[in-house]
């Protein structure tokens, strides 16, 4: 992106009142919701000029550059903004596990652990008394 | 699910300090991500018992049920919880237009506003400068 989209972008996006904006990545060929996490204006400027997903940490106040410390770097394809500008979505390239526990996507790892669900991903078996979850594979 | 299931999830979210958790909405077959929006334990609780996506409007201070005006109602397949339970995926079979514009993604719609950008989703367009963006098919 040039230095021009990238002010656009930035003047778009609707920070809260921390100053801190969701972003949710999302490999980009397989689908798959890897995580959320927050980014100021100065992490989404970065991840814009750079490529590489960089995030802001709430709970130790500083930025962090997905995978500096695991390896499992996340390239940057494709960037888009919601609606009303206070959601960002990355399609990244993700290597290795997004997740710190070293899983896939944040998603599957706490999901399997939270249910003994019935129903696999993808089939009917939600019934209609609710939505299903993951469950153990036994 | 059962009541018991849900109390199990509900006791393991962490709500933020407004008592509210950001929930991703993705339509289950073609993993879309549709949009993001916020619940309290009321509103979660609600799509858990009902199957249908049910959230908390942070500008009206009210509940809203995904669908009750459009018709464009989200039927809850799989629910899933992030790593550290501040953040839920859902799993849905969109009807219709998820944004409030009538698009069919929330992202899809502001994403092609704001940018010139030159690469269709999928190719290898981002260059060594920085991501891509969808632009407009002009």
């Amino acid at each position: 992106m040039s230095p021009d989209q990238i002010d656009d972008l930035l003047a778009r996006v609707r920070m809260n009142a921390d100053g801190l904006v969701p972003a949710i990545a999302q490999q980009w060929d397989t689908r798959e919701v890897l995580m959320m996490a927050w980014m100021d204006a100065s992490a989404l400027r970065e991840t814009l000029e750079t490529g590489r997903g960089v995030y802001f940490s709430r709970s130790r106040g500083e930025r962090w550059v997905k995978g500096e410390t695991s390896g499992n770097v996340q390239s940057v394809r494709e960037v888009r903004l919601d609606c009303d500008g206070d959601t960002v979505l990355l399609l990244v390239d993700q290597t290795g596990g997004a997740c710190h526990t070293g899983d896939r996507t944040c998603f599957d790892a706490v999901g399997e652990q939270w249910s003994s669900g019935t129903a696999d991903p993808g089939t009917s078996g939600a019934g209609s008394s609710g939505p299903s979850t993951r469950g153990p594979a036994s």
